[in-house]
């Protein structure tokens, strides 16, 4: 194990010097908390995630969940692990106090989930996805709904899950065939099975509580006659004990990673006695479950960013320890040999990861601290404004965590060389458990799909506007400072050329071309993406740079001068990627199109 | 099980169509075969490679070799394969006939391995690295070391392997510590520890036989004092029975994939009874270890294509089968779904992992034609040529392969989403099998040096201006044809591009500022690889437009037509790449240099 597997000092940075989480506290709703309790939550986090996560990283992978007699077995730390999430308010954290949360900022859960995915991304997946579920019952359920779900969910008594998937419908929620028949009852009849759904039989709670999208007998086809349900594994009956709701597990996968937490196929119904409670209004399910969605999107983004942090630290770790090799301008083999982290090539592995471990997180940061600002400001300009860019952020930040946390990891695994394919280093599991992010959640693919060709043009691209807007303000207030003048201008070109190739694909849109205008979005997400990032890091830049002026204490001196090589990487080696992503998304040939099956031939 | 792990089709295209390995057999080394020799050496690698190797693909990584008394037990299937290998002739099949060999050209081997490593890479291993050790002592070694060991190892009784890593001196050769003690007999006395040493120990074979690196006491320091050895697990006694050698097995390793070999830890001497014999001379060892090695290295390349090949057909059938989704232009959802297939990203994942793996195959058999015309040739300028071109090949060939076929073999997993993440489906096995290809043999850091500081300024820039006169032949007899006139051009720009960059970098060398120069090596490797693979698919585009013309069958223009898309995919999609590392390359800012250890703090 290695010693570190998240920088406090980085997430502090991020909350307190760059995103200045206490200026929320001069908002009502946030007016409660301070500076000393935000740092006691972030105590609290790391010494969760210290004692309690991060000695079974290892242990949750090599004993994954049994399935025995029909029933999950998990490791014996998630109940307490669920308990102590319960105990402390973690779980319904940001839930306002009158549903028995704690109003605090998603910035600050923000932190706190990190520490927690990056101690053990799949023990924290349990709470977490507990909250999200809560949280969706509390935004869009009945009072009846609420009381009965929210407190043993929030408690860590209960698993919350979000059901959606099902064998025949992948990532085509359109054909969710599910069903659901009003009874005389509140309740409905489900019929229908669920497959890929995280953690929704385990023994580590006394009960699951599966968010459901299902279709009303009788409802339109499409994703228009899709509804939201709460269906319990166990229903309370009329004399206020649990029984079962046939809802029935019929399997869990075996899988790459993410070992620890059970990925389970439901069957619904199978006795004909599961019941479902709508919640909200029929045929609105899926706009319901978006909110979900787009937390669990956000969330996922955050989870890869956490796995590609603990594997930073563990190959920085094993680089400043193994000695191997000599400076190229001293061969001498009589001298003794120098730690690789001394090698070029090791300091550029390295420096790639922070740079794409940093990065990420800043930007999750900043989608955090649009949701807070969603949560207390009123209508109005600046609150669509934060709506706008926090849709349009969303599939960058989950999918540039996602995609770019596998190739740090690998870069992580191969500073160990041989060491890091064996199971005694934590690399290759980081490796494995890294590989679901561009999965889950809406894949890689479908993330591109909704950046390109939902939220770029959305409101006639107002968003797109808005965050051209931000990125050039980083620029205008970088290049007040010297020293980050070529990187500011380097932003200023990756964004004209941004312009460019969206103003070139949109232009094939009004044309009609549907096909060509999406056929390269995965290509349009990661130039985006790149873009999105490099943004990031001048913004940090510019802070740190401001700090260093302050003279600083030796330590943050360090720090800060740290970060600012990992920006310059960022800038050399990462930004520079747009450039071959904009000729290709230039040339709209329609190539894949015309590529057909029959050609696949041999 | 997918049902196809390689394309026979695309072999013989490589063979007979690209390379024409039949004109070989003009020269009278080859002279006693044929096309229908050739043929039914492919057939038969086909036959084995299905029947036996492919069946045991994931049975053979889900019981992994154990450990076991000190003795190592693999999969019961090694025995009758290495049995089967060597009753056939495989094992020895490319020696000389007097050595009982075949004199089958490399080219064809190569198929042939090919197809075993994409049947099932880990007991691909078990024949081909004794192929290798069999060659070195045959190369090198005494009449009789080459009587004793050669004629055992041919026949698959005994295991051969390459034992050169040591606990504290992974990839520096120069501080290997293994000591021969030279005695009165043929034999020294050797005392020391390897580690990583692949199938040094089990159970499917009487014996093995490490030829080994070492160190004869008083020589010289660093790399010029190294010595090869062999070093038998077992040596004959006086009255020619099988002894044990001293030859202790400390452990094997648990590894993320590649699992169905032992890699193992051996520990040399323990009581003071280990033999070895010295092959060739003294503190020679090194150069003949680099014969074995660079076979190794363009063997680890393939092996990496191999991977990437059974997983892109995995992914291929798994495409053409799984309905989901409908067309963008018709998404009403009463409508049946569509094969994933028929999804211009889907389509994008299959040309590139298409792209990538033909591509790589096309530069491995131009290796091996380089290594057959090497056996063939007297020495002049065609062969000094021939040995130059592979000499700066083998790196890319090693590299090229392995890195990209990481990303090949993501790409078909990410074609099955969650499903590719189970191991109900091969591709979670093959993305671990793959990583180890960026490791072993040299890791990419280290191919990146031999590239750029060895290869390319060797002989004063000869091999390099080979390559390039290589690729304007290339590039001439393609703008023959209209159609690839702009990938001509592109291709013509790219290696301008690439004359640039080195030009640069050399220039830094010729101040003497070595760090600097080869502070990017890794990225000057991906850039230079890059245009490799790009000139391959000229090279077969340039083929197949001359065969369409020749009114080819239906299945052979289908076949053509579709390697085509794969070759327009590769200029549209992966040389623009190049753009970005040639920004970077040309910056020379020192960054990875000056960034220290102090820096990563926090």
């Amino acid at each position: 194990m290695a010693k570190q597997f998240v920088s406090m000092r980085n997430l502090k940075f991020m909350l307190f010097e760059l995103f200045d989480v206490e200026a929320l506290t001069k908002y009502p709703y946030f007016q409660e908390h301070s500076r000393e309790i935000f740092d006691m939550v972030l105590e609290t986090g790391l010494k969760m995630g210290t004692d309690l996560l991060y000695p079974c990283f290892a242990e949750m992978d090599r004993n994954p969940p049994q399935f025995v007699d029909g029933q999950v077995k998990v490791h014996p730390m998630v109940r307490p692990l669920m308990k102590a999430c319960g105990e402390g308010g973690w779980i319904g954290a940001h839930a306002p106090y009158e549903r028995g949360g704690q109003q605090i900022p998603m910035m600050i859960m923000t932190a706190f989930r990190f520490i927690f995915a990056a101690a053990n991304y799949s023990a924290s997946v349990f709470p977490f996805l507990t909250s999200g579920a809560a949280h969706l019952i509390e935004s869009f359920g009945s009072e009846q709904l609420k009381e009965t779900y929210v407190p043993r969910l929030f408690s860590g008594e209960w698993q919350g899950t979000m059901a959606l998937t099902e064998p025949q419908a992948g990532s085509s929620l359109t054909d969710i065939q599910t069903t659901a028949e009003p009874t005389q009852h509140a309740f409905y009849k489900m019929k229908g099975q669920k497959i890929f759904i995280s953690a929704a039989d385990h023994d580590g709670v006394d009960n699951v509580v599966n968010l459901l999208l299902a279709r009303i007998k009788g409802a339109p086809p499409g994703v228009k006659g899709i509804s939201l349900f709460v269906v319990p594994k166990r229903r309370f009956n009329g004399k206020g004990d649990l029984e079962d709701n046939d809802v029935t597990t019929a399997t869990i996968y075996h899988k790459l990673g993410y070992r620890g937490s059970p990925i389970t196929q439901l069957s619904l119904g199978d006795n004909d006695d599961c019941r479902g409670w709508l919640v909200g209004e029929p045929h609105s399910g899926l706009r319901y479950m978006f909110q979900l969605m787009n937390e669990a999107r956000v969330d996922v983004g955050m989870g890869a960013a956490a796995i590609a942090s603990a594997a930073y630290y563990a190959s920085l770790e094993y680089t400043k320890e193994r000695p191997q090799g000599r400076k190229l301008t001293s061969k001498d083999p009589t001298q003794p040999q120098i730690p690789i982290i001394e090698h070029a090539d090791v300091k550029r592995m390295l420096l790639f990861q922070r740079a794409i471990v940093e990065g990420s997180i800043s930007l999750l940061f900043q989608c955090a601290k649009y949701m807070d600002l969603l949560t207390v400001l009123e209508s109005g300009e600046e609150k669509e404004r934060c709506e706008l860019l926090l849709d349009l952020l969303t599939p960058v930040a989950k999918t540039y965590p996602s995609e770019m946390g596998i190739l740090s990891v690998s870069a992580g695994l191969q500073c160990l060389g041989g060491y890091g394919y064996c199971d005694e280093f934590p690399l290759e599991q980081y490796y494995r458990d890294a590989r679901i992010h561009p999965i889950h959640e809406g894949t890689t693919g479908i993330q591109g799909m909704d950046l390109l060709g939902r939220k770029v043009v959305m409101k006639g691209g107002k968003a797109f506007q808005l965050f051209l807007e931000e990125v050039q303000r980083t620029i205008q207030e970088a290049t007040e400072i010297q020293r980050l003048a070529p990187q500011g201008q380097a932003l200023r070109e990756a964004i004209d050329k941004l312009r460019h190739v969206t103003g070139h694909l949109t232009g094939i849109a009004l044309e009609g071309k549907i096909e060509l205008f999406l056929a390269d979005a995965t290509l349009y997400l990661e130039l985006f993406s790149i873009i999105a990032v490099a943004w990031q890091w001048l913004l940090q830049a510019t802070a740190l740079e401001k700090a260093l002026r302050g003279a600083p204490p030796e330590a943050d001196a360090t720090f800060y001068m740290g970060k600012l090589y990992a920006f310059r990487f960022f800038f050399a080696y990462e930004l520079p990627k747009i450039e071959g992503l904009a000729r290709r998304l230039t040339q709209s040939d329609g190539l894949t199109l015309e590529m057909n099956e029959a050609l696949f031939a041999d």
